[in-house]
Order: C-alpha cells, then structure tokens, then sequence
C-alpha cells in the first residue's frame, strides 16, 4: 500500500514541503510504517522546469475528487480560498496538514469539527512557531498538567529587529530596513511589526490550552514600533532584554488573558537569550513546572519540516485525533479585561518619579541625563499602571515578564 | 469504559505519578477520551496513611494477571526486577512507561522488541530529560528530518555544580557539597559528577535517532570533577560557559559518535544560559536547523508528569508505535573512535604555548599570571589535541561545542 498525498500552493513552503520529502522519502516511509508519494501539487503558475512537472495541476477538483489522496498539505496562505478548499477536503474524509497561521486562528474551530465529523485530522503544528514542535507537545507529552500560562517570542521579524537594537544599539527603523533587506520583514511589515502575527499564533496557543476558540480581535495586541533604543539599554541595565512577548494565562477569576505586548524579560529567564530571528515558547504547568521549546520560526524547510511532519501523522492515523481540538466560542466572556493584566512594570519619565506616583518603592533607578527609568516591586494591574504613567507623564512603560 | 493503570513504586517519582494523576483526572480523561483509574500500585512497604491504602499490593502476580489492568507506569529504577517485571507485563500485551534510564539503556531493544511482539507499547518518554518532551517529538514531530547531531545538558546536578562554579565563583568540591545538602546529588555522586547518567541518556537519544542499540560502555565518557574554577573563569573571558554535554553527530564515514564531556558552549548558544538543574537538548536536522527543548531534568512532578503523558498515549494507542523503536545491535561496529572526534579545543597550559604546538594560529589567548588559555582556529581531532596537550603540558584541554 502507498498513500497519497497533495500538496496546495508551491510558493515558499509548499515548494520547501515537495522538495523536503524527496530529500528523505526513504526514511519517512520508515517513519510513516508505509510508502508514501506526492500524486498532486496545487498551483495556478507553471513550472515547466521542475523535476516533478507531471504533478501539477491548475484544477483544485482533481485532488478533491481522487479518492487515492488521503492527505494534503496546504500552503497556500490566506483564509480563502483556503478555507473553502479545506473544508471540502475534510468533508470527503482527506486529512489536512496546514502552517496558515490566519486561516488557524480565524477558522480553527469550525476546521476542527468538520474534521471530527468526517473522522479525519486537521493538523496545524506549522501555523505556531515553524519547525518548534509545540502544538504535539501541547497536548500529547504534557497531557498530564494543568497548564496555566504560556509566553513566547513568537514572531522573528520582530525578534530580529530587537535584537539589533540590543546588540547593535541600532534604531527601529535602521533595523527595520536591514530586516527588510535580509527577507526577513515584508515590503509593509505591518502584520509583524505591529504584533498582529504573533497575535494569531497566541490565539491558537490559548484556543488549543483552554478549550475554547479565541479570535485576534479579543486579543489586546501592541507592538514594537515605540520602543526607543533608550527603552532598550536602560531595560540592560536593570537587568532585562526588552521582547515582544505573546503571552496566555489564566487569571485567579477563572477567566482567560491573552495578550501581545513588548515585555522586560530578566536576563536569568532563558528566554532573555532568544536572539535574531529565533522563536520559542515557554509553558508552564503544574507538573512540569517550566519547559521551553526553542527554534527557527519561519523559513522554507523549517516550516515544510513542520506540515511534512503533520502529513506524516496524517499518514499514520485514520481517527481523529481528538486531544487536538477545541471547541467554538459564544462570545469572548471568558476572556479576561486587559486592565486585569498584572505584573511588575517598567517606566521612563523625564520628570521626577519619587512623589507623587503612589509607588511604595521601586527596584531599581536607571538615572540618564534628564531622565529616569525604573521597575516596581509591586505588582500592579494594567489600569494602575496605566493611571501613574498619566501622573508621570511617562514616555514608556512595558510589563515584567514574570 | 475505564482504562485500569498500575504504578510499579511508590518512592518519589511513583507517588508523584499517583499524586498528579488524581490531581487533574478530570483533564486527563478528556485528553486520554476515556475514565481513568489507578487500580494497584506495587510497594514492599506499608503505607497506612496514603488516602489511596486499598490500592497497595505487594504481589506483582495481582497486577500481571489482572486483565483489566492494561497499562503500567514503572517507576521502581535500576535494571532488576524492572526488566524482568516489565518483560512480562509486555507480554501480557500490557503497555509500560517507564523513567527507568538505566534500564532502557542497557535493555532497551529487548523490551521494544517484546511490545512488538505483543501489539503493545513500551514508553520511557521520562528517561530522558524529566519533564522535557523530547523523545515523541524526536520520532513524531520532527518525523520529516535527517536529524544528524543532537548534543544536551541532560545531568542536572552537575549542571548546578557548573553554575555555581560560574555565578558564584564556588569551587567544585564546595558546590558539590551544597548540591548535596539542596538534595541534588546523591551521597555516592559518582554516576552524575563522573557522565554516567549522562551517558545513559544520550544512549537512548542515540539509539532512538539512529535506529541501533548503543550500550553506555561504547561511549566515551567523561565527568566534571577535573574542572577548576580558573578553567570555568578563563573560558568566560574567552567567550564561553564549561558545560557537562552529552553528544551524539553521524560523522563523514557514515558511523555514528557518542561522547560525554564538558564542552565550552559559546556564549550566544542558547544553551550557554541553560543554568542549575535545568536541562536541555539542541537537535540539528536538514529542515529544522537546530531546535532546543529545555526544562527541568528531574524531580517528582516533573518526571511524573513524562511518565502519565506516556500513560495517557498508551491508553490512546492499542496498537505499537513503531516509529518510537530501534534493533539490537550486533556489535558496535557502527560507532565511531573517540579519537575521530573533530572539534575546536580549548587548553590551559602553563608553559609558553605559541613554539612547537603546531597550531598554525590561535583564536584568542587570555594570560592569568603565569598560565595561559587559548582556543584554537583550527578544528582538530581528540587525537591531535591530545598529542598537543601532551607536547604543550596542558593542564586542561576541552572541545568547543560546535
């Protein structure tokens, strides 16, 4: 018996899947327990020249309707027509592999039950984190804790350009421009630069931990673009690397807070070293108490590594795996008020801090020409955090990872 | 329908396995998709206080003849009567998960082997790392690599000794000491200060990755207990942390070359900040690059944590997972000589090093008083460094972590 399987989209990932495969077919066979085959690559450009031109096809129905393909890997991108081809695929009982990190977080839920009910998979371990190995992990290796916070570096882009600042002491938009320049930020890096990707990627993370589907927009989202280098080597001198952090935990009230926001993490956190355009995600749980998965978040063979990976799984299993999956949301009441978000927080201000603040004591002063950066001892809420900031007139603040 | 499990030892790694599972039950039976309940656990001793009394046996035939019992989770240590027990319970058809190291080390394949024969499971996902999920994500989630080199801090007490030589500037004998009274080290330290434990881990990551048996006495194995402080100092000033890492690389003549030594580890690698009793292992394949897994390498919860994960996935499957397996080896024919292993080398000498080393240039030297350290350029086997230590009088030499 030989299974199966198309590939949709030959673009970066979809090409780097094709070619990861041939590279090792040998030994994912071994893998897989059964021979295994591309028989369909999706894509409505030619590529007269490929070694495997013969597999092209322009025409998604003749995947759909070949009942010899069990399993697809889909690297198109976008929610449609992503979405429709996928759910027509699931519904004919083809499971599906995917790293479209927007289609996960917009549509998850309703991918997830078509599959349940059609007794195949959607597999999504490409859409968080490229090559890192989280989502399995998630739910299979850790399925005996109660987890009840993950924090990640989840976007490289943005790790890179933070990294420059730190190492390099360059200025956002200098970095922002070399990044650009290296491919690693898009022509509009919006979407990275903003936190909006790293957003996705926390909403499947808090979908698949706490059971219930979180969509971006109930997600409190803020980015890298107002960090000044000031922020950045004061942050050094207090002891922490300033990271955009996308950060999941649940609060004393039961209730769910997913957040993205630029955080202080402590030089002795592991994840303070998490350089370039390296991602990782630390969870925490009651049994393990911290671990850490760290690797190349995006890139052609990282990614294909991950959705080949899936495909591999597919391969393997004709039931549903129903640990991985979540269920749909009413309505965001499970999500916590950003205001509630604690933590110990990071200010700079160009005027005296000491009276007025309301802070009991701080941990330590930063003092650079005409103006002070500080951290608290105390843990404050977001709202509290927010009301001195107004007092100070502060020109940053940013939360403490803890 | 409930799944009926056993626990072979109530010492600190089995009554965690008890004390974890009933604390998130409810959680674990969702992601198993059926009732679970412990319905023996083996013990010599008497346990008159434990809530759970009526579970005790100190019969190992109650539970082998038990059908209703289908999985167990082996938390007794050492080679026997593990291996014997677990043979057996195997060939009942009875899966077994285990964070017996020593015992998956050194009978590892004639245990994989009887699950197959028996349509059943042998897990040890606890045996390496604690707590850290690196043996599915090895054989499932990175399925789609050649993965080529894997090299990890896998001993946490000697780690916590080396941090503390590092952070606190503790000589090894005073932080041998300390990590006694902490509970870290045994009274005998032998097996993790002098790379035994260490070893034994990375023979089942070896033999997982490679698909071969390696024994711990193929394995070149060397401890931490020759390190000095003005090494750990001198290394830092050159740009490095002395790490205990346990390696294992596929070399250019196809055989494959497991080593423990103390390492210097680049201060940019991530696994320079990998510190105390934490754990971690950095896997390279031609998709993913590297990937790091890190987390805490024992301890109660931690390791209970791995065991139940396996518990839960043995559970789920009624059927082997052949990809998580290997074949017994003939001989070690398919292991390479320490003395091909290749690397830059750090050596501490006293004399004046530059005339007669036949180093044709040196990376950086830093002079203390009347010694020096240096790094070379140059990668050379553990044969020439050692004929060069011996040319030169060092009083230390040890490989870069590449």
């Amino acid at each position: 018996m030989s299974a199966k399987f198309a590939v949709l989209g030959h673009g970066v990932v979809g090409s780097g899947v094709v070619e990861l495969f041939y590279k090792n077919k040998n030994s994912i066979e071994n893998r897989a327990g059964t021979e295994m085959d591309i028989k369909y690559i999706l894509d409505l450009r030619d590529f007269p020249d490929s070694p495997y031109k013969d597999k092209f096809t322009k025409n998604f129905d003749d995947i759909l309707n070949d009942d010899e393909v069990t399993a697809v890997a889909e690297c198109m991108g976008g929610v449609e027509p992503a979405f429709t081809f996928i759910k027509a695929l699931l519904e004919k009982g083809k499971s599906v592999s995917t790293s479209n990190k927007e289609l996960v977080a917009e549509k998850g839920d309703i991918l997830l039950k078509t599959a349940k009910d059609n007794n195949c998979n959607f597999f999504f371990e490409a859409s968080v984190g490229g090559a890192i190995p989280i989502i399995r992990p998630l739910h299979r290796c850790l399925a005996a804790n109660n987890i009840y916070k993950t924090a990640g570096i989840l976007n490289g882009t943005t790790n890179f350009i933070l990294t420059k600042m730190y190492n390099d002491n360059m200025p956002f938009d200098e970095a922002l421009k070399l990044a650009q320049e290296l491919g690693y930020a898009e022509k509009d890096p919006t979407a990275d630069v903003e936190g909006h990707d790293a957003c996705r990627k926390i909403c499947i993370i808090s979908s698949l931990v706490f059971g219930k589907h979180v969509y971006p927009k109930s997600v409190y989202t803020k980015g890298i673009s107002e960090i000044q280098l000031c922020d950045v080597s004061s942050a050094d001198i207090l002891g922490y690397a300033i990271k955009l952090v996308a950060e999941v935990k649940r609060n004393n009230n039961g209730k769910i807070l997913p957040v993205v926001m630029p955080m202080l993490v402590p030089h002795e956190n592991i994840m303070s070293g998490v350089s370039d355009v390296f991602n990782a995600v630390l969870v925490y749980g009651d049994g393990i108490d911290q671990t850490m998965f760290y690797g190349r978040g995006a890139g052609k063979l990282p990614t294909a590594s991950a959705v080949l990976g899936d495909v591999i799984e597919a391969v393997k299993h004709n039931v549903t795996v129903f640990s991985q999956s979540w269920d749909s949301a009413e309505d965001d009441s499970f999500i916590d008020s950003v205001e509630n978000f604690s933590a110990r927080w990071y200010f700079r201000t160009s005027s005296d801090h000491t009276p007025s603040t309301g802070i009991s004591d701080t941990y330590d002063v930063h003092e650079d020409g005409t103006e002070y950066a500080f951290v608290t001892y105390e843990v404050l809420t977001f709202a509290q955090a927010k009301n001195i900031s107004e007092k100070i007139n502060a020109l940053a603040f940013f939360p403490v990872l803890d």
